[in-house]
């Protein structure tokens, strides 16, 4: 048995289970992973790199030809809305989807309709849900503020089911954020969306693209010790359009600026260099360990197909016994 | 059938929902018609008012001895504990629980068990929940950020399955925030609650103690337009202890101060008075009409027997269908 649903039989996969399109993080190594594991792998085109995005999306093509492989491109809509070129090459990759965060995704939704691509916009309120759907998108992500990295305000239990009555009718509705084991696929079931996207659990999987030390300390972590902030993006000088601000795991930096980010920003001459260091340097003390308050429940590094067999084992077990609440 | 959980077992109740002790609004008989209908009235005692306390628990006592009616009574902890007559006279009630929500739950905890009183701690985090335990707590309330009112960040759906790891073998986790309907409990069930708690759906109840203008406008609202912040609780005078902030839909009064907080406190000369005019007159422009993200699923004002009937018949349902997810 595998829980079938409209995402996985719009998708054409096995397991309702899809990877976020973390920057670079989900690489070509992990996006395959994910699929190859029966869920939907999504390449982390984020900001956008063409050398990079061609370079990974050349290896998944290359995949795709020896094991028919399915997966996805992921942007940041209004990054990559500065550097046409990023949406050539994700066409020329024809993955099965395009995935589109964080801006209004029309231009690009249209041509990758046109490509025969699906189109999966992630949203953070109903507002934004019902102009995705207005604008082509075939999968609506529900992402609420547990979300680890960019995000807004409203939290998965709520939005969720509002987005679902909003517009189920029309688009395939997928919850995001808060989601790391078979609970939470369960749950997101019940509150009426087709799927669930993983990021954190992810992070901290063998084939994510991040330092060993940044996935350790995920596992140690509690969901108590994230906040969302503007600390990040002002310290690395990439400042997101208002209302997105960014989750994080609370460390040094983030305790030392936190309610001072006005004046974080007249520190930058010696802010910047230091955080840019302590990224170079991996040092998470500074440098931002992006993780959302799923990790309460991140324990281990498995590789990714062990977490998508695993989730979707848990979350088969808990639905099966939900006839069991009798009294 | 009926759903059976560590809850309902514990409380004798016949359904896993319980009215959340909103002050003054969750009145006798508002409490009254939730326990009626099988779930689990608590008495709104809020900040605290000795004679509402003493005529509200009076009723409640009279209808138990006539109909064997369960029922709890709660309070916000840190202002309950400035008047201690409060705590005599909920004690003198017998009422099958005590709520304790924001601050300490030490003396008081102790004080109910001694009387043989069940005892339900609110919290915000993992660590409180460990806290509440560690203190007595029978049953822990894990209240995301979605709730209306007060409450704290993190959201409910990472945050309920967290604190049944933490604690959930040493006392029964329910969740509270964001929900009000069947599959809020049904997902919170499979989180790993064993109930919920409902707040801005019995607002919108026939019983609710407050004004029809304020009820409709939460069937009006979405969650989109809702916002946590400490602005009415400057303009009432009514500081609270971080981190709490209270969730309402944003009005006239919210969009004028957001972000202005401070400005606010040094114009309340004018906008105390104002405020307060508000209030009075149930003008919901400028009073803070209390509600949570739940809102855009909440389209009635129903008698709230009723919505204790329906969430639980629609959970039901919902969990029967877990079966029907097979590929």
């Amino acid at each position: 048995m595998t829980l079938s649903t409209r995402l996985t039989r719009l998708l054409g996969i096995e397991r309702p289970i899809m990877l976020a399109a973390m920057d670079k993080l989900a690489d070509a190594r992990l996006t395959e992973a994910v699929s190859a594991a029966g869920g939907f792998g999504i390449l982390g085109g984020g900001y956008g790199d063409p050398e990079w995005l061609e370079a990974e999306s050349a290896k998944l093509v290359a995949m795709r030809e020896r094991t028919g492989l399915r997966f996805g491109i992921g942007f940041i809509t209004w990054s990559m809305a500065k550097q046409p070129r990023l949406m050539d090459i994700a066409i020329a990759a024809k993955p099965d989807a395009l995935w589109l965060s964080f801006g209004d995704p029309s231009p690009f939704a249209e041509r990758a309709r046109a490509a025969g691509i699906k189109v999966i916009c992630q949203v953070q309120t109903v507002e934004m849900a019902r102009d995705a759907v207005a604008k082509g998108a075939d999968i609506v992500v529900a992402q609420g503020s547990e979300a680890g990295g960019h995000g807004g305000s409203r939290g998965t239990f709520a939005l969720v089911p509002a987005v679902v009555d909003a517009v189920g009718d029309k688009a395939v509705v997928v919850a995001s954020g808060g989601v790391a084991d078979g609970r939470g696929l369960a749950a997101a079931m019940m509150l009426g969306a087709e799927g669930v996207v993983l990021g954190s659990r992810f992070f901290a999987s063998q084939e994510a693209a991040a330092d060993d030390s940044a996935k350790q300390r995920i596992t140690e972590a509690s969901g108590d010790d994230t906040v969302r902030s503007i600390i990040f993006d002002i310290s690395r000088k990439n400042i997101w359009p208002a209302p997105f601000t960014g989750r994080c795991v609370i460390n040094e930096h983030a305790k030392r600026w936190m309610g001072r980010e006005l004046e974080l920003t007249r520190h930058m001459a010696e802010e910047g260099p230091r955080y840019e260091a302590a990224r170079a340097a991996g040092d998470y003390d500074i440098a931002a360990l992006i993780a959302g308050e799923a990790v309460s429940m991140i324990h281990d590094v498995p590789p990714a197909g062990e977490i998508v067999r695993n989730i979707t084992e848990q979350a088969e077990a808990m639905l099966a016994r939900g006839q069991g609440w009798r009294g």
